[in-house]
């Protein structure tokens, strides 16, 4: 392997500030990092759900970016602590995974960690390696290292315990367990999102204690989901995953609300800091179509996890299917009131007044009779009787099959 | 091995009543007893700590009665729990001990144990016999049995926890360690003081997880120590070891304080229920000298550690220097302030002026020079200028050879 790069100042500071919460110390971090030793970056992966989405991706990129100063990637497969399950506080016990499974779950992972990751510069260490010999003696010893109430600074620990929610006490063993893979394979820097922030402080602590120099924690943020609420998850199914294929990729990137938007510049794309300044910017002022600016997204994404041509082809099928395929050149401009308008959303059984109040519809019986007819609409989303309907300023309403409205600014129509 | 033996109603009584402070559940144990079945009877052994006193006579011979009717005592060296420690919230760790000393302080502890225990009816099982093999697997397992509250509901953790002091997350193990001991030896009933009830209800629940009949819980009283005060123990140096020889024995018996000794009847002597309530009534109505009922206790207790005839020769030496060496007939009342009787001591250094105070010396330094010359005495105790002097009524003072005073008690002298 060549040797290792000592990044100038511009660099650096992107490795520090951008995709990052917090690098713990960030000093010892940067100053590891002048030092061209070869920095071991760990990265524990849970063979129970061998899944990749963009929420990792996240973290995998600042390894990569680090990868390309010449730095190693550890990765962990977790056959262990996937027996006892970062604890969710639903279920108490998961079924144990078999030797095989995991086996094939790691195949699964390491093709998705492999998109993002330089295979040549990765190592894959199993926990069972380790803990395939681990004695009583071994754990007592290991678990007087640490008491019960640091163990219940951990949030969700606190909490439950709050709550008077069970926590089994094998639960405790599991960050002590994700400590002692930093022990077993010597890690410099661990990585993991802010809500692992608990775990890599006891990796560090453990080694210190241990003997070895303390590892840095390199917290990258949570990648909210495609609802634009809360983080990206496979369970909560608002996920782009990293082997989702071109056209759902680009789909699912254009359903993203606006607001986050910049979220995912900034975190899964590798577009400037000074471009995505100016696009704050024009967002700010009005001088761009959001739309224009989802579909560089859009592109940016399914550029990276698939290629520029495959990102190019999906944009055009995109482009053809929603916005050109029925649209006319002239289209009624409709003003809506600020409140809706600000509340982004109107309940569905609400919408049918609205559309009489504007003028839109004779009478709110005729436009239900539309609606349950499924003849009404909204940026090609059907309208039905149930649940919301998002209505934002360019927002297209369409009536029966040819009568088109416009959602426009009530301030810049004046 | 003979069958066993269905005990009659006032055996049975006796075996729930007497020197028991809770069965749980009772009537479960009761049930047992009269099945005619050959229950096993647990008990564990902290090879650490293998001195035995009167206080662990109190489960021992409720033991040794179990096993008059048939029924097998198990013992258990905890050869792994002393590794960990029973926490008493002060030593973090203690330091392991090694297989010999494991094996030496057994065979201490078995001397001392089978003076009371019958050597023909007990099983001795290691700890290591099943926690060597013991993996990470079997202690997740384990571990996810129970919650942290659970583990926090033990008097000495809440506490701990509650005062911000450290409980080590090794300590969560020893319950269960000592619960799973249950599981390994198949116990039907575990004995132990009141202060173990938590432990002991871990492993009745325990067998019960893991499709065990779930084993009844035995606690005895645990047995104030000679000071009258605090729980016997060998670190406190208020004990009798059932060691000790019986000239040692006898007196440390008549050093009790007359408000304990009914305690010691009850827990340590087989005197019937019906002769205790008679002492009881007698000490009462003040119709017998405490002093009388003491020497028989001390009696019992010489009598069943070592033998009739050592206990009538402890006896006779006591008389003879204690009592009737040089007590006169007669002897000078002296009433003390009720301050002092209610401390039960005073300080040394202000015993001479006590003296004076009280018309007993002329003068705190003639006190102080007696005192330094060995020649005052109280209840055969020298006194020295230094510690404590305890005095209560009854207690006498010797002044030099032939002076003699005995404290009254202001009330009953007016």
């Amino acid at each position: 392997m060549t040797s290792v790069t000592i990044p100038d100042e511009k660099r650096l500071r992107r490795l520090l500030r951008r995709a990052v919460v917090e690098i713990i110390p960030e000093e010892e971090f940067a100053a590891a990092l002048r030092t061209g030793r070869r920095l071991r970056l760990k990265l524990g992966l849970d063979p129970s759900a061998p899944d990749l989405t963009l929420g990792h991706a996240v973290a995998l990129r600042k390894m990569r970016q680090l990868q390309e100063l010449g730095h190693q990637v550890v990765l962990i497969v977790g056959d262990w602590t996937a027996r006892i399950g970062d604890p969710s506080g639903q279920s108490q016990t998961r079924r144990m995974l078999t030797a095989e499974e995991v086996k094939v779950n790691a195949e699964t992972y390491l093709r998705q960690f492999y998109k993002v990751v330089d295979e040549a510069r990765t190592e894959i260490r199993f926990q069972s390696e380790w803990y395939d010999k681990f004695d009583l003696e071994t754990v007592i010893r290991l678990t007087a290292r640490f008491t019960v109430a640091q163990m219940l600074q951990r949030d969700d620990y606190s909490q439950r315990f709050a709550e008077h929610k069970p926590i089994g006490i094998h639960e405790f063993l599991y960050p002590l367990l994700q400590a002692y893979d930093s022990v077993a394979i010597e890690s410099d820097v661990e990585f993991g999102g802010t809500d692992q922030k608990f775990n890599l402080l006891v990796g560090r602590e453990l080694q210190e204690m241990m003997g070895q120099p303390p590892q840095q924690c390199f917290l990258v943020p949570l990648l909210v989901g495609t609802d634009g609420k809360v983080k990206m998850s496979k369970s909560l199914g608002n996920y782009i995953a990293l082997e989702d294929p071109p056209d759902e990729m680009y789909g699912k990137t254009m359903s993203l609300p606006d607001a986050v938007m910049m979220d995912y510049f900034g975190l899964v794309t590798d577009v400037p800091d000074e471009e995505l300044a100016e696009m704050q910017e024009a967002l700010r002022t009005r001088s761009v179509n959001p739309m224009e600016l989802k579909m560089r997204l859009a592109r940016e994404i399914v550029g990276q996890f698939h290629s520029p041509e495959a990102a190019r082809e999906a944009e055009e099928r995109f482009t053809k299917v929603f916005r050109k395929r029925e649209l006319p050149e002239e289209m009624q401009d409709l003003i809506v009131p600020k409140s809706v308008l600000e509340a982004g959303e109107i309940a569905a059984n609400l919408f049918p007044s609205l559309l009489k109040d504007l003028g839109v519809m004779p009478s709110t019986s005729e436009a239900r009779r539309l609606i349950s007819q499924g003849a009404i609409e909204v940026d090609g989303q059907r309208v039905t009787s149930e649940g919301a309907v998002s209505l934002r300023v360019g927002s297209i309403i369409r009536v029966g099959r040819h009568r088109f409205l416009r959602i426009v600014d009530a301030d810049k129509q004046s």
